[in-house]
């Protein structure tokens, strides 16, 4: 879709172009711009030498499993895209090392500093993709030469340097996605490390309460030592630090990750405006309130497609597809960038956490809101490498809409958390999840795959099929001296090598339920449970054919139990 | 949704409800009815003695990457689903190795053979659940008994047998995705292994040309012998068996795996509606023509939801899925089974392949069909493991909803065809997939995944900004002695190591080709190549730019055009 006048007006002249952030949403503008248009000027202002670069790399980079860190800037057909590259192949300017200091939006002019003198850049068009900043909650002493952060290409390097200098212990700080990924990074370094998070569990912005706490017990597993619900007090010390926490915790350094904000230093100067959650407000077509400046990518506002509501969302996807709506606009197009609904994926040791949509604690305060715990292979059970896949689905008690998902688990977990982001997308419900014509094969899942599950589990629930109870029920029960019977149906081996320190846990190995009912007081509410749910709702079903008025399915399967008490 | 009345009928009496089939679709409908009604009388019929038995795991048997048959009908807990299982657990009374004979459907009766002996069961409601039967082509010789199918365990055990007996080559005939399957398995076994196939291309009825032209590249490499458009005219032999097709070909065995047929007969005699495609006629409800009987899985037509034409879909999700549905809809419950849209995948040695919807030829006969080809990383190049991914995407010219797509590659398949099925039940347009918030992060996809990639290509054709050719186009162009230059922008290294062997190709390095753009002539066809498609479409911007008027982009990667000529 082409502006026929602004085609005839580009004969006339040359129009310039001037990026504000080198990062992946500048140099996308630059280059789709690039390829609209190859007359006009276009010039990249970056204050680092780092173009293009993927920052979400970094810790892999720490782990070794990328060479180097020039690895995480080159073409995937391995050519470095330095200043040099966007000159040479897209005849692009890039300024390295050069900061932005000012925008003169009457005189369409940006002032800049190069080489310890300052310039001037007209533009047409200005996009400011100038990113975001770590934010460092003010802990005295985290100024410190080995408080760092997980950031730039530096950061990582000087971790690696004090790995090779002896370093042995570490602590971080922020249990957020990029905090998890250190924990993992480090450890696979052989560090001893502590991961301290503020608020009450890991990954508290993505994940609710259960799912974190099997995230936390993996972590734990892994040898990673986890402080929830802690406050940093102080770092001190020197050579060695002293993290003060509840405890006091040495550490050979501290690795902050606390989440990062909008960079918008530079556009609130010249009066851009700047929204309630402290990015740059833009429209769909990514055009701030000066219709000549565009922004994109971790500076902006953009907004939740399920709640309506502006979000700050720093994600390498949204800030490629920005800066392509940016490149498209400012040549004379009209794209438009809807917003994003919160899907979100990391690798933590032998675990895959995504989420998509709202989690249960945010949805509460928009929708009436039901959520559902299911469990299951990832694949045929009999097929090599299978592995496990736990999901929670959050939906809208009344209608049904699909509002939020939350997998987790050793099993392919990004698969199912794409399919439940398009249905969300699609503002599909819950019951329509099982009309989904899925790829089975028994290499990729199994014949019914954990998303047609679920739809299953909560219609079983509806009709009354299904009587279940969360972990955190139970843990009331108990607290509350509650007399229940908790039965458990694995069989004999399973109960011997995962032991329940429950008072009251029968296990009776689901294939012998019917011919051992009668040790069951049928007084008593029962409550079924197993690794991922099936057998025990299976068994509850016996207990109910053959009499029982009082049983309960343990939602999602033994370990959000047994992580909880 | 229950039927009130129906529970105070069934308190009068205790239904009898018989299910002919002991498959996935018969056994799940048995369990699901139990689990809703626990005083049914619920008996299974069975001609074999393989209850719930995953047919679809033979191939991985053979590989041996399952130890043992009983694991294709383990529960996922360990526990082998034979009668006394089903009898114990679920109080489902399952008669093995008897055959159903036929339906008085006035007096509700099904006459048995037991033990030598007839019987007879009544029935409120019979589900046929009688599965397909391998289809036999009419070939001389097909009857021998080193002549065999994949169908059932006993087909497997017999391939083993063979094998430890020192067979050394083998014949597979038809190359949908079970004699693929069959290939794989019998490779990893050591055999030399011909793969005969009728039609013009391998998985003739999923992929379309251009795509199996992949496929069969990669069989070849993996040391499979491929021979299409070959009909085999009679096999002889005894000990060495002799194929004659085109060539006469020696094997110590041959595998026929030219699909399966609905399994009818049964139903067909007492009377109930047979499908134009053969399979027993139901509706959303899976009931047949006889308000009493119910069936499910391959014996029936089910529909396919793009075409809304009856349609066979003989898979092990759909099956499961059927089995459900009757089993609520005979104890009382509403539910429907809607159809398919045709997702498959299969697993073909390093590569996955898998579709959804109408393939390009099918699509042609109800749409103003158009495609394109896409090929991409399946994650950031830089992260361990990285493998590679093609796509086909087919859409609808006028309203660009999707119709269909085939991905193919050693990378992860499985997830985009998935999406890509999910959004096709969402009626999705191609513009719409940019807008899905998938899940990036290094491990798992690179930062704009080939789902929204292929949304973008396709706005790049439509905006003109892309002008590609097909890999058939340039094969034309070149029988057609037409002139023009084949411009490969890969760097030495992969020039070096994989030649192209096409007249008046020339090499230049996608980061070279503005130095060295005097070496191109101006006044013919430039069309612009490599791996896949986006340094390709990224130098037909440069040469644009630079004033070429005549540059077309090779459309999807070489490999489909170096699989043509």
């Amino acid at each position: 879709m082409e502006d026929k006048f602004f085609k005839v007006a580009s004969i006339i002249f040359v129009m310039e172009i001037v990026i504000v952030g080198g990062g992946a949403t500048g140099m996308k503008a630059a280059s789709r711009a690039r390829r609209r248009d190859p007359e006009a000027k276009i010039t990249v202002i970056e204050s680092s030498k780092w173009l293009s670069f993927s920052r979400c790399g970094l810790p892999y980079y720490i782990e070794q499993k990328v060479g180097n860190l020039d690895d995480l800037r080159k073409t995937p057909y391995g050519v470095v895209r330095d200043a040099e590259f966007f000159k040479k192949m897209k005849k692009i300017e890039v300024l390295e090392e050069t900061k932005a200091l000012e925008i003169n939006r009457s005189k369409k002019v940006l002032k800049i500093l190069r080489r310890g003198s300052e310039d001037e850049l007209n533009y047409d068009f200005l996009v400011l993709a100038t990113g975001a900043i770590p934010s460092k909650p003010p802990i005295p002493g985290i100024d410190s030469e080995k408080v760092l952060g997980l950031y730039s290409p530096e950061d990582a390097d000087k971790i690696l340097r004090l790995y090779r200098n002896g370093a042995k212990r570490a602590v971080v700080i922020g249990a957020g996605f990029i905090g998890i990924e250190a924990c993992e990074a480090l450890k696979s370094l052989g560090l001893d490390v502590t991961l301290i998070e503020a608020l009450d569990r890991v990954a508290p912005t993505m994940l609710d309460s259960d799912m974190a706490r099997l995230l936390a017990s993996h972590l734990k597993e892994k040898g990673v030592k986890i402080l929830t619900s802690t406050k940093v007090e102080k770092i001190s010390g020197e050579n060695e630090l002293i993290v003060h926490a509840k405890d006091k915790i040495s550490a050979d350094f501290v690795v902050v990750a606390t989440g990062v904000k909008p960079n918008v230093e530079i556009a609130e100067k010249a009066g851009i405006e700047i929204g309630s959650k402290g990015g740059i407000v833009v429209n769909e077509r990514l055009q701030t309130n000066d219709p000549s400046i565009y922004a994109g990518g971790d500076c902006i506002e953009t907004t939740n497609l399920i709640t309506n509501e502006k979000v700050v969302a720093p994600f390498g996807d949204a800030a490629n597809k920005q800066g392509r709506v940016i490149g498209d606009n400012i040549t004379g197009g009209n794209s438009i960038y809807k917003g994003v609904i919160g899907t979100a994926i990391f690798k933590a040791f032998d675990f895959s956490v995504a989420v998509t949509g709202l989690n249960e604690e945010t949805a509460k305060r928009y929708f009436n809101t039901s959520s559902i715990l299911v469990s299951s292979y990832d694949r045929t059970h009999y097929y090599p490498g299978m592995g496990v896949v736990r999901m929670k689905l959050i939906f809208d008690s009344n209608s049904r809409r699909i509002l939020g998902a939350q997998i987790i688990g050793n099993g392919v977990v990004d698969k199912r958390i794409e399919v439940i982001a398009t249905a969300i997308m699609n503002k599909m419900t819950v019951d329509a999840l099982e009309d989904l014509d899925l790829a089975y094969a028994p290499p990729y899942s199994p014949a019914l795959d954990i998303v047609v599950t679920a739809s299953h589990v909560v219609k079983n629930k509806f009709e009354g099929l299904l009587n279940s109870i969360k972990a955190e029920e139970v843990k009331n029960l108990i607290e509350s001296g509650e007399d229940f019977v908790l039965l458990d149906v694995r069989n004999e081996v399973e109960a011997k090598n995962i032991k329940i320190n429950i008072k009251n846990t029968i296990n009776i190995p689901l294939p012998k339920l019917r011919e051992r009912i009668s040790e069951l007081p049928r007084d008593k509410l029962i409550i079924t449970a197993c690794p991922l749910g099936l057998r025990a709702y299976e068994a509850s079903r016996i207990l109910i054919s053959e009499g029982f008025k009082n049983v309960k399915v343990l939602e999602g399967g033994l370990p959000f139990l047994l992580t909880l008490i």
